[in-house]
């Protein structure tokens, strides 16, 4: 971890209420597009009508931040954009690599998106003898059973999953194993890990249930979809 | 519609916990993943300890489906895989689009996991004229100013927004107005849509904020995780 991203650490940090964080690049990318139009201030009562969530979460979410909105004129877009993507941490280089280089995993290892919001992805790791020994977009793939030397030197804190489901957890573990202290895991499957290891599902197959739900139930909005 | 997926709307489908609809799908993986091993028979106990979820909350969301587990055996595992997978719709084919053929949507283009839960992408749209009119992996990439000609004949509900986030909104306004049902987004921006229209989020990029607060939490689980 370089200086930069511990100036950045409150010492309050680890209490930030995860529905706050989980709001906090909505923000993001909306200042983003006030940025490019040229917009210079805004309220939050402004965000609050383009964005559908009440001011007043808004104002207590942005209270996590250190920044402050001048009455009546509200807050300076660009330092908001700045203070946020800092906060969020995107302007840190965080290294991962790809275990299962597969049809969802080749197309993480093509989505240049993932840069922009902090993440390298330096190397990928996989059993298919057609891809092994060879580089997507400039990642090297590697043999799995590869995977403890190269996370030694690589320095890799985050494993993506993109598994085949039946070897989700073995890999989970193997990642855990190897000294990686993150698990984003993209696979259906609910995986454990030893106490001290983040994990973070995005378990893309297992939305398309919601969405098939909430089209049959008319479109209602669900509970919890503030939480996706 | 078809009759098939009718016949397995029960009446109470609409209140069914969206908490219960996001563990659907890692039971569905569990049980596939047993299903390959040659296992037979599962008990919510060997679930829970395997999924680390509390056996009476599997109990519970599994009696939403028409299926019992006997005393001391527990469910078949051939029978709980057929009703998981028919209650979560992922054997109907559902129609969608892409709107934004770019990196995570040429991406998820080239995905054919989805195709197993159910999605079946007929029609790409972008603005790139170096991918406009091409196909990728059979699907035919088109203007995003034909998408109203294209949504009329192409039989698709569901609209998979993957485009900058700067056009965010005005494409899931003009994905409604074209007459999709549900709108995947994909985008970090919080778009709104009109009552009826069913959405859901799939933030990839948000999702790096929370493994990179989690890690310099030390890992610990967060309240809301069984919500990811």
């Amino acid at each position: 971890m370089n200086s930069k991203s511990e100036r950045h650490i409150p010492t309050q940090r680890p209490q930030l209420p995860e529905p706050t964080l989980r709001r906090l690049p909505w923000y993001l990318a909306y200042v983003r597009t006030l940025a490019a139009q040229g917009v210079e201030q805004v309220s939050s009562t402004r965000i609050s009508r383009d964005l559908g969530v009440a001011a007043t979460r808004i104002a207590k979410d942005l209270s996590f931040l250190d920044i402050k909105g001048k009455t009546r004129i509200g807050y300076d877009v660009a330092s908001l954009e700045r203070t946020l993507t800092d906060f969020l941490d995107f302007t840190t280089s965080h290294r991962a690599v790809i275990i299962g280089a597969g049809s969802l995993g080749g197309a993480l290892l093509r989505d240049t998106g993932l840069a922009q919001y902090g993440l390298e992805i330096v190397a990928a790791f996989d059993i298919n003898p057609a891809i092994v020994d060879t580089s997507v977009c400039g990642v090297p793939v590697y043999h799995i059973n590869d995977l403890a030397a190269v996370a030694r030197t690589c320095g890799a804190t985050i494993a993506i999953l993109t598994v085949p489901y039946q070897i989700s957890q073995q890999a989970a573990d193997d990642a855990v194993n190897c000294g990686f202290r993150a698990i984003w895991n993209f696979t259906p499957v609910r995986i454990t890990v030893p106490a001290g290891i983040a994990i973070a599902n995005t378990s893309i197959y297992a939305h398309l249930a919601l969405i098939y739900n909430r089209m049959m139930a008319g479109g209602e909005p669900a509970p919890h979809d503030d939480l996706n």
